[in-house]
């Protein structure tokens, strides 16, 4: 038979058996949380019409596609889980109950260079809350709520909410005089990755020099909280500018009241979420002492999320953790949390005349609700223990025709080497 | 804006959040059962190269795959979930510890005719036990022990797993001197749906009528699963015919020591899985009384997984659920356990000057592990009960300016309409 070398596609994250135990646990726990916290599951399909994907128009996005070709070539990969939200949302409006907290797991796709740590292929974990015409500001401050109690079930309670509102920078532009801040909220962004200097100068290309400290100053506050608020609270602004403000001091009042840490939470000006489309509230989320690894979960606030698909006025807060990348980035840093095999236990019967009373063993402890397996394959009796060691279990149960005679059982304690013989009753 | 009519692609399920949490519970049943039994997960992309997915020649499924363009053209959306895994095996061989217990819950993807209950994107779950050189009988017992606790779960337990062994219909052809079963299997596999009378007529077209009524016969009997296989034991028949009912008789024995009652067993000679690659133990289930939507889980025995990748020899057995179709054929019955909302009680503060006191009681309630959600909009009365009641909860706590003076609440029942005032400590 002509042999075809097995290999993925590049770009792909597939991982053995005991990384994808790792990689599903997590999963779980944000699965569980999102629940908890009342959040609705809604599993759309991978594959969505092109005039969905494209309805806002491609731009980068659209050169990142992954076009399908069948009997009709009008549909494509999903590339996040946002535009099928927004499809979902608008499709189902009358049979949606409003505000509508959904959740959605799963997997993306877009046309990323071949690079470590950039995937083709990648899980991406939603949590939104959609509003209809009006959706209340404290919503914004569930979601972190949220986020959090993932991150302590991953045992990385140690993370930082950097949290920021679009209206209070665009109020503060405002007041000197710009209105498109686009190319602000552009340098801004960047400020984390070319420091401050490199910032400043470039701010001082868009702006007069003395405006540019002006900005420089007002994103690089290194106050607290509670300070920081006070002092803008002093300040006469403009209108937009009191309601971001507004804004934010109700969202880091209600996560602190929700139960997250003063310590965990940041209020950072310099926070823009680049060129999203956030109107309001914008969130990063990084662990502490690694900063470098970037966001690990990010989202904000949108005034409308299904303009493209309905007349309905829904306005929404989002965040997301990008789950593959992050635990690649988990496994980098050797922050992973590994457990060994699924079972504690491998029953080994020495021959097929003591099969019977294995299988009668393993159904005691089954029944018992322990996590136990049996080995039913011939061979010598180091290939046999060969295979328990390389699972992984911490015991195991030889059983050979004394053992059945007796009914007793040997118990090897794979990690001491320790082997004691115990009756029926006793294990 | 121009408004894009929000729509899936056709012939994908797309469930509203009440149905998704069904669905998702099953799923998660499923898998948490293949844990249970130590079935280790795996998660392969959803593309393939077409090298691998067409590596033993298209046939059929070429015709049904969903190609893509992007950078390169040689990829596809995976069919099944066994031809990844016979990729994953060849390529990590020397990671894995054999037999390897794998599951897999993930999407496939079909081109199927758009029709009603026929899906383009489906879920398959598999489990599959691959042995390296050789792999034990008693696995093939293994497997229905899995599913059988999977549908307990579900709340199906009436139902019946049909056994047969390829090697025994094949030996008992041979001993009517027939060496291609191909058309005999193919006919043999039609009977369910045309009907016994058919079926002789087409066996009369491919052998003479003595032994076309032989072969009738063979695969008709109504006898006990016990006496079938003492009727067997007693015929003298070729090598093949021999090793296939000992082979049958095996897993018939170990299924029942494995706990499956024999009221749940049908050894069934008719039973072929058409022309599929099974080269021994074949099984198809059916919920009893429930026939008519087919076989629920089907699977079998296979010789050589990964012939196309490796020269290893991995023999294997597995099983297959196809959820969205069984979830579509539940439903359709009627069958399906439908839960309410996730939460049992809705806290609703009558407005922003009782919120703080609302999350205080929501903190409290979910400390204790319940599940609780707060509403935080702002709007009539009228409108936040409306929410509750679409909501499904059992309970609101209301909250007013009363409740909060007197660190009270009121408990509305939503069912009996009933409402009672209660302490804080009393709820």
């Amino acid at each position: 038979m002509n042999i075809v070398k097995p290999s993925t596609i590049a770009g792909v994250m597939e991982l053995l058996p005991n990384d994808q135990l790792i990689f599903d646990k997590i999963k779980r726990d944000i699965e569980d949380t999102f629940k908890k916290y009342q959040f609705l599951p809604i599993d759309t399909p991978l594959i969505e019409k092109n005039e969905i994907l494209f309805a806002k128009g491609g731009g980068e996005t659209e050169k990142q596609i992954f076009e399908i070709v069948s009997e009709s070539k009008d549909m494509s990969l999903r590339f996040d889980l946002t535009v099928p939200l927004a499809r979902y949302v608008a499709e189902h409006f009358s049979d949606l109950n409003f505000p509508f907290k959904r959740y959605h797991i799963g997997k993306v796709y877009r046309g990323e260079r071949n690079q470590k740590g950039r995937y083709k292929e990648f899980y991406q974990c939603d949590i939104d809350i959609i509003g209809h015409n009006s959706l209340s500001i404290y919503n914004d401050a569930i979601l972190p709520r949220v986020i959090y109690e993932i991150f302590e079930k991953i045992g990385l309670s140690d993370i930082s909410f950097k949290i920021n509102n679009r209206k209070l920078l665009n109020g503060f532009f405002k007041s000197l005089g710009v209105d498109d801040s686009t190319d602000l909220l552009r340098t801004i962004d960047k400020k984390d990755k070319i420091g401050k200097e490199k910032t400043l100068a470039l701010l001082e290309e868009i702006l007069d020099e003395k405006r540019a400290i002006s900005v420089f100053d007002f994103i690089s506050n290194d106050l607290s909280n509670k300070d920081l608020l006070e002092k803008y609270k002093k300040t006469s602004s403009n209108d937009l500018f009191k309601e971001g403000l507004e804004e934010l001091e109700k969202v880091y009042k209600y996560m602190t009241y929700l139960g997250i840490p003063e310590e965990n939470i940041d209020i950072d000006l310099s926070i823009t979420r680049g060129l999203d489309y956030y109107t309001g509230t914008v969130y990063e989320t990084f662990i502490k002492g690694h900063e470098s690894i970037g966001s690990v979960c990010s989202g904000g606030r949108y005034e409308n999320l299904a303009g493209n698909f309905s007349k309905q006025k829904l306005p929404g807060v989002g965040m997301s953790i990008g789950l593959t990348r992050l635990f690649f980035k988990l496994e980098e840093l050797g922050l992973l949390k590994r457990e060994k095999s699924l079972s504690q236990t491998l029953i080994i019967p020495m021959d097929e005349a003591i099969y019977d009373y294995g299988i009668e063993i393993l159904n005691t402890l089954r029944d018992r609700g322990e996590n136990v397996d049996i080995y039913l394959e011939s061979g010598k009796f180091k290939k046999k223990m060969t295979y328990a060691d390389k699972l992984g279990v911490r015991k195991v149960i030889i059983l050979g025709e004394d053992e059945l005679a007796q009914k007793k059982v040997s118990i090897k304690d794979m990690v001491t080497g320790e082997q004691i013989s115990k009756s029926l009753e006793e294990i």
